[in-house]
């Protein structure tokens, strides 16, 4: 398999163009609304990788070069990250995880209060469904365009995101099988991520069989993403995470370390990662920024 | 002008409609989020006037009397329902408002926990984009259901609602001008009752000309609704209201009766449902329920 693509320039050039879009798209905080907009702002522009717009972004890249169609693909993946965003900011806030660093900042509701962090947060999710929906991206068909969105929904909604989030925090500090933990990651973290996947390629025309591997690629990356997850919060330090190192194993959070120790957790992350690039095995080199993303993902973890 | 509808029949009627329409797209409370879903279906089916989904279907039926666009029109309707029950749940919070009564009941996180309350916010937020984008119901045109997307996205985001409710919170105990009364009014309140309108008048096909006149109505009515919300709060009782009656004088919100006394508010009142009949001049006797709404509103005052 030809890895002409250097994955870490890539995600570098990509990143870069995810955020240029961000400051483009983003409201400018002036007006009445000022402080409203720059406790978005803040959260939105504090730091991050950007994964989820990147996927979308390379998802798109695996079906089309049409720049048009590539072009038009840059506020979808905006607003994932509007929506990854907003899922952070009410994660932090006292009521839930109660973290007062993020990415090595502090949490938006130490800078805003809570009521400010609670409405960043839900201006942030309502302003993705703004630019996914606004007229001037229609290199996009209307079809395709409503079709993302139910897509995204789907992945951040009641059965998805957000409902992970609340059985996750329903089960903390309660032991609970396997089963629970997997169907937390699989809501919580994998749902969006796999839509991200799926925006992308909604967006660039791909066909339904196209769609379902890319679905399947999706699913095995979001784990292996959350699984790494597990163990950096085990392995690393504070300074290294920016946030609370060992915060899930204090919280009493189940984790998958804490079902399998290292080892064999390592194990399964590599499983996976295989898996995510055996989807892909129809698809030409332009997918190689996905097989090469999955492989990134595993280096996380040592 | 002919009044052959009865207001009270009809607002009883579409009530109806609205809460089967409700049940019938709602999640139903089991499976792993059964304990999220049960949060958000409890303010969901806690009561309420349904206004906002009234007046979508008004609005339609105002423009067109095709049955299967009307139809459509349910779900669309549902969704601002949604948003709406969304925007009380988390302004109803401790870090809010901090309300224990809403509707006579119990708020939502007095009976599920802040967290729980969030999460059944944010649930309810991203569910209204599902029931938007739900392929199911393409009687409405992708076009025009991205156009009705668009319109509640801004009208709810943070220009619109959320942002009123972070200027309202952040001016609470502190005097400010009549000015910034009206931006907190016109977007808190205002701003997603005019998208009620238009979304109703999108997506039964309305010109250009009609949106713009049903625009002036919906903000006349917002306008009218959120005068006559602040006149009851000072005039009603704690049992009348199902709240803390006078909670905003104890908060010390400014309201139109706290600018310009209990007759002169009604005065202004009376002027915004009397604008709002007058931007309906050009339609015909399928826009009655919409002049009778109007007068309900002032109605309610006395």
């Amino acid at each position: 398999m030809s890895r002409k693509v250097n994955i870490k320039r890539y995600l570098s050039e990509k990143k870069s163009i995810v955020e240029k879009g961000l400051e483009a798209l983003m409201l400018k905080a002036d007006g009445p609304f000022t402080h409203h907009i720059e406790a978005m702002r803040y959260s939105l522009f504090v730091g991050g990788k950007r994964v989820r717009p990147i996927l979308c972004l390379a998802a798109g890249e695996a079906i089309t070069n049409d720049p048009e169609t590539l072009d038009n693909l840059l506020p979808v993946a905006c607003a994932l990250e509007c929506i990854h965003t907003y899922s952070l900011i009410h994660d932090d806030l006292p009521a839930m995880d109660d973290d007062d660093l993020r990415r090595g900042k502090p949490t938006n509701h130490t800078l805003f209060g809570e009521a400010g962090a609670i409405l960043a947060g839900d201006g942030l999710l309502t302003l993705a469904f703004d630019l996914l929906s606004d007229p001037r991206y229609s290199a996009i068909s209307a079809e395709s365009r409503l079709r993302i969105i139910h897509a995204i929904a789907k992945a951040a909604g009641p059965l998805g995101m957000v409902g992970g989030q609340a059985l996750d925090i329903a089960n903390e500090k309660t032991e609970f099988p396997f089963q629970t933990l997997q169907t937390i990651h699989k809501s919580k973290t994998g749902a969006l991520i796999t839509g991200s996947v799926m925006a992308g390629a909604i967006g660039a025309g791909a066909s339904a069989e196209q769609i379902e591997h890319l679905m399947h690629y999706g699913d095995k990356i979001g784990l292996a993403f959350q699984i790494v997850d597990d163990l950096l919060n085990v392995t690393s330090t504070t300074e290294q995470l920016g946030k609370a190192a060992g915060s899930d194993a204090n919280r009493g959070k189940a984790t998958y370390p804490a079902f399998f120790g290292v080892e064999q957790t390592r194990i399964k992350a590599e499983e996976a990662v295989a898996e995510a690039i055996e989807a892909l095995r129809n698809f030409d080199e332009k997918a190689d920024p996905l097989r090469d993303l999955a492989g990134y993902i595993y280096a996380r973890s040592h």
